[in-house]
């Protein structure tokens, strides 16, 4: 019998300020004999998330830091190859934390840890992208926080990204004015002509809030009155300028200083003047609402009426490099890393 | 028949930075004869809100700036002294909006222009106060945007103010730890000693968001829960630091820099990274609400449990004086003229 070999990227150091490639380091290791209960899984493919470089920091945030010298964790697809858990099989498609890594053996027992899903109409990669993580949060934060009427105008930043691309479809499908920022003129295409939005701004081209303003006011020109927010900064600022009273901000992800300081927020009196109601929210946090995510989700692909796509490193061995684009803004869509 | 000589102040000029008494300008008029539907009011007391400030600007804000050579808005409380209209006889309480004047004719058709106040049980003035607008606006933000639970720990900057000290005295009755913040050692001692909050941060003590956080740490071991913010600035940046997970800011106030340039917030991503709520409210756009607030508010001080203060400049030449004393922190309560 053959051992079978997982390769596996660790945390080596934390950043000093911005992630490198030297922070990662790649081992080899036998895959252990399963214990009762544990099943084995190969995994297709591994999602890259922009959380991840929060975690590399040994600073409070709302997940525990990842730890030094263990496996890089990460959301993943792949098929159950070995079971000793009698709610899997062989051959079961399955999604996951199982890290950055060819293999994970899970203590499958624990509910919530691993799930069967059912790729005959939906793509298995779809699972870790527009009906998983970034899926949801994207309907979590449009329909629980910004809870957007037909005729209102919501716009998102990274609109082409995994989450901001479902943050404008679904409010389309809501009958509401969909405004996206995102980085470059190829992007801004694909998210007015692939993905349907009303309008694209590229922020490339505002280097300051006032004149990011400017545009916001002429792609908004009823003002707006929800903000799904990825990245903040100086595009929240401006858009800050735009909102319309009682407006409603999803705060999903911010930006920091190219050392890690945070940016301030130039004008927070706006948010009384406005009566804004702005929320944080992790989507992680609440599972209880899922199920009723993924159902509009899974719906909405398996007819093709939500679009999306993917950015896909191949191999392994392409993980830390995809991950360090993608925290630059390289990838067009979804990061995923192919394993198989 | 002898004419009715009115005083009143008008807004003579707009305040460049700092608002200052050449603002104002008092003149005496007589009063009209009343046409059908109208009523006199002589007014008894005079309030004077933080709110009046940001009116003089000529800015976007919640409110229509209040005009020039016009009187100075301002909640009122008085006795009918004339009545041509069939819904209010003469000696009645009323409360309304009438302004930085002796008296005032009131188009009294208008629904909710006029409101007849029972001053039986409850002192007359305290219809400006708590059992007003101000008392309104703390039950509002701690009851609709906190929403507390017992145990919690509420923060209230301004604590001894006619705002925060309902909100403190309302999270006691909640069954909250409740903190202050406000301006010297006598406030303070006034806070914990009448008000019965549980502790109170004299904020002049520390001068930099650091040590203002420091203390926040020990006056509320267990972190902050909730926290009703009517100044913003350093003082909000320290109470960020403090929030809990999933805690809630209601934001009531906010001040600016010396020449009324918004003051940025330090540390935005604390938002995110605590899934926090921050919500801007006025709780004149929530009239369905008041007679749920009112009638708490008004069992509570008619039962002496709710306690209040009052700061009170004797006649309507004193209005400006107060008015700017009251900015600067020198009131010590709820701030009033009397003008009987």
């Amino acid at each position: 019998m053959t051992t079978t070999m997982n390769k596996q990227w660790l945390l080596a150091s934390r950043p000093a300020g911005k992630a490198e490639a030297a922070n990662f380091r790649l081992v080899e290791t036998p895959v252990p004999a399963l214990a009762d209960g544990q099943v084995l899984v190969r995994h297709h493919y591994l999602s890259l998330d922009p959380y991840m470089r929060g975690r590399m920091d040994d600073a409070k945030s709302y997940a525990q830091p990842q730890r030094l010298d263990a496996v890089m964790g990460g959301g993943t697809v792949g098929e159950v190859v070995a079971s000793r858990n009698e709610r899997f099989a062989v051959g079961d498609k399955v999604v996951g934390m199982g890290g950055w890594q060819q293999y994970a053996v899970i203590d499958a027992d624990q509910r919530g840890v691993l799930n069967k899903v059912d790729a005959t109409f939906i793509p298995l990669s779809a699972y870790l992208g527009v009906v998983g993580m970034p899926g949801v949060t994207a309907w979590y934060g449009l329909t629980q926080i910004i809870e957007p009427k037909a005729g209102e105008t919501v716009v998102v930043s990274a609109a082409s990204g995994a989450v901001g691309s479902v943050v404008g479809q679904l409010a389309k499908e809501r009958g509401c004015r969909a405004v996206g920022i995102a980085g470059g003129a190829e992007k801004c295409r694909y998210v007015v002509e692939v993905l349907g939005f009303d309008d694209c701004i590229d922020y490339r081209q505002h280097a300051d809030p006032k004149s990011l303003s400017a545009a916001l006011k002429a792609a908004c020109p009823s003002g707006i009155d929800g903000n799904f927010e990825n990245v903040g900064g100086t595009i929240l600022d401006a858009v800050l300028q735009r909102m319309n009273a009682f407006g409603r901000i999803a705060l999903c992800g911010m930006i920091s200083g190219y050392n890690g300081q945070p940016i301030p927020l130039a004008q927070p009196q706006l948010l009384l003047v406005s009566r804004l109601k702005l929320q944080g929210f992790i989507v992680s946090e609440h599972m209880e609402l899922w199920p009723e995510a993924l159902k509009e989700l899974g719906t909405l692909v398996a007819s093709g009426k939500l679009k999306f796509r993917e950015s896909i490193a191949d191999g392994i061995e392409a993980a830390p490099e995809a991950f360090l684009g993608l925290l630059s803004g390289k990838n067009f869509g979804k990061q995923l890393v192919k394993l198989v």
